[in-house]
C-alpha cells in the first residue's frame, strides 16, 4: 500500500481542462443522486490580516474516493518574505473502501480548473445554442479558467473584459490572444454585460457590479465571484423573472449571489441545482430569450473528482512518485 | 520550500512519550492563553457499517503551526480483504505564518499517544503525590498508552486490570510484565475501582462501568472512554463533590463523561479546565480525601503539538525524506 506523491508541475501536465469537466459533471450528477456527503469546512483565521488556511472534504460513493483540500491563500508577505506563493494548496485522496491515503497532490491549481469547468458545464446546460460572445468582468485567474473551459464547450468569437485594473486587463487580453487567438475587446462592466451572450463574473465585489437592466434577454450569466456572506456581484432584480441555477442550494442560499435576491424577494429557494437538469430532473433554459444565471459557491465533491480523475490519468502515464508511509508496518 | 514525510515506523522511532508529555502540556496551557483555534471536525460516515474517516484541525499561535489530523477507523474487513489495519491516520502540519505544507507523516500512532500523556499530565497535575497503584477497566491500546504515559510521572507499584475479554485481559498481562516489568492483577471492575490510586476507564461503553460507591476517597479518576454523544463509564454520582477537571468543557459537555452528569445535576458547568490548572489560574486537589476526575476527549491541538514535537526531533536527527511538491514552480 503505497500513496502516490504528486508536484505542481506534474498536476499542471495532467490536468487537461476537458477531463476536468468531464469529472465536474459528473460530480454535480452524484451530488443529486445521493451519492455525495460534504460535511462543513473547517477555517482557520491566520495572519497577516485576510490570510487564511481552510480544510474541505467530501465523499463520493459512486466513485468509492474522499477528498480532504487543504487550501490557503491571503499571505500577501509571501513572495518577498519567504519566496512563496500567496495561497498554496494540498489535496489527500482516501480510498473510501478501507480509509487508505493513496494519493497526496499539490492542489494549487486544482481549484481554478475545477470552477472554471463548472462554468463550462452550466454553459453546456443552459447558454443557448448560438452563443458565442462571452464577456468576463474581473480579469484574475479565474476569468482565464472559465475562458479555458468555455472554450471546450462552445465556439468563442470574441471575449470582451472589464477590470477595475488597467494593467490586469491588458495582461489578460495579451494572455489571451497569445494562449487562444482570442481576441480581447475592452469595455466598461456595461458594454462588456451588453456585448454579451454568456456573462461571466469573478470578481471580489461585496456590492453589485451588474445591473439588471444591462443583461440582454437570452444571455446565460455565470456568477463565480460571491462565494462568502456579504459578497455580491449581480444586481438581484436580475433575478426576477430569470432560470435560477445553483450548484448547492444550501452554499448559494448562504453565500452566493442567491443570498441578496432571497433576502430582496427576488428569487425563492429552493432553487434547482445543476445536478438535476444534468439528470434530467428539471427543466433547463425554457426558450432563447429566457435569461438564465449560474450562481457557483464551488463545492468539495468537485476537488473529489478533479482529483480522482488527476489520479487515473498519473497510473495511466506513470507520473509520480510512490512513497510507503506504512512502510512495512502494514 | 520542502515537506518532510515521515513514515510510521519513522514516527514510531521518533515518538517518546515524555516529549509527547512535555509537549500535550504545553499544549494544555495554550489552550487556555487563548494561543489555540480549533474548529469543529469533519466526519464522513463509510461503509462498513461503523467505518468513518474524521478530520481535525487545529492552530496553535504560539508555535505558529497547524495541524490537519485525518483518521480512519473500523474498517473490520481491512485485514483480511487488503491487508491494511483497520484504522489508519496522516497527519499535515503547515507553517502558519506562510501556509506552507512542511511535514506529512503517518499519524497511526498519534492519538494513543498524545491521548496517554493527557491522562499523565492530569495525573502530575491532580492525583496523590502517594498514588502507586494504578487501575485499569478496559485493556486495549488506550490503557496501554495510559500506562506507558504515567509511568513516566509516578513510580506505579501495581496495575489492577479488569476486562470483558479474558484473552485481551491475558494479553494486557503478559504485554505490562514484558515491556514495563509491572505485575498486573486482574480483577473485576469493582475490584480494580476499590484497589486504585489512579483509576483508568477505557472502554467503548454506553453506560455506567464504574459506580460512584467503588471509588475511594483520593482517587484520581482518568475518564478516556466517552468521548461522544451516549457513550458513558462513570456513575454521574461520582461527579458530586469530585474535583471535576475537563480538557475541553464545550467538549466535555457534548461528548465526555460529563454529559451525563450534568444532565443528571450532579455536576454544574463550566467546569474548570486541566489547562487553568497548568496556568495557576485554578486550584488543583484540596486534600488527599478528595476524588478528582479528569474527563478526556481529546482535542486538535494536542495532535499539533505532538505532531511538532515530533517535527522538531525528525530534522535534529536527520530523519526523514524531504519532497518538493511545489518542485521548480515555487
Amino acid at each position: 500500500m503505497a500513496t502516490l506523491l504528486l508536484t505542481k508541475a506534474q498536476v499542471r501536465q495532467l490536468l487537461r481542462m476537458t477531463d476536468v469537466i468531464t469529472a465536474v459533471e459528473a460530480a454535480f450528477g452524484a451530488f443529486n443522486s445521493d451519492q455525495v456527503a460534504q460535511p462543513d469546512y473547517m477555517g482557520l483565521h491566520l495572519q497577516p490580516k485576510g490570510a487564511e488556511i481552510d480544510f474541505k472534504a467530501a465523499l463520493d460513493r459512486a466513485g468509492q474516493m474522499v477528498s480532504l483540500k487543504a487550501s490557503s491563500g491571503g499571505f500577501r508577505d509571501n513572495p518577498a518574505q519567504f519566496g512563496l506563493p500567496n495561497g498554496m494548496g494540498t489535496v489527500l485522496l482516501f480510498d473510501a473502501r478501507n480509509g487508505a491515503l493513496v494519493c497526496a497532490m499539490d492542489g494549487s491549481l486544482l481549484t481554478g480548473y475545477r470552477t472554471g469547468a463548472a462554468g463550462a458545464v452550466s454553459a453546456r446546460a443552459l447558454a443557448r445554442r448560438d452563443a458565442r460572445r462571452v464577456g468576463v468582468i474581473g480579469t484574475g485567474t479565474q476569468a482565464r479558467m472559465q475562458i479555458r473551459a468555455l472554450r471546450e464547450v462552445l465556439q468563442i468569437e470574441t471575449v470582451h473584459a472589464a477590470s477595475r485594473s488597467a494593467e490586469g486587463l491588458a495582461a489578460f487580453c495579451a494572455e489571451m490572444q497569445e494562449a487562444f487567438g482570442l481576441t480581447v475587446l475592452p469595455g466598461s462592466p456595461q458594454e462588456v454585460a451588453e456585448a454579451a451572450d454568456i456573462l461571466v463574473t469573478t470578481t471580489r465585489a461585496t456590492g453589485v457590479v451588474v445591473q439588471a437592466g444591462w443583461v440582454r434577454p437570452g444571455t446565460h450569466v455565470i456568477a463565480v465571484g460571491a462565494d462568502q456572506a456579504g459578497k455580491q456581484e449581480l444586481d438581484p432584480e436580475l433575478f426576477r423573472g430569470a432560470r435560477i441555477v445553483v450548484d448547492s442550494f444550501a452554499q448559494c442560499a448562504a453565500k452566493g449571489d442567491l443570498q441578496h435576491a432571497l433576502r430582496d424577494g427576488t428569487a425563492e429557494g429552493p432553487q434547482t441545482e445543476l445536478g438535476e437538469i444534468l439528470l434530467g430532473q428539471q427543466p433547463g433554459r425554457s426558450d432563447d430569450a429566457q435569461i438564465t444565471i449560474f450562481d457557483s459557491t464551488g463545492m468539495a465533491i468537485q476537488d473529489t473528482a478533479t482529483a480522482a480523475a488527476l489520479l487515473s490519468r498519473a497510473r495511466a502515464q506513470g507520473i509520480g512518485t510512490l512513497f510507503d508511509f506504512l512502510g512495512q508496518d502494514g
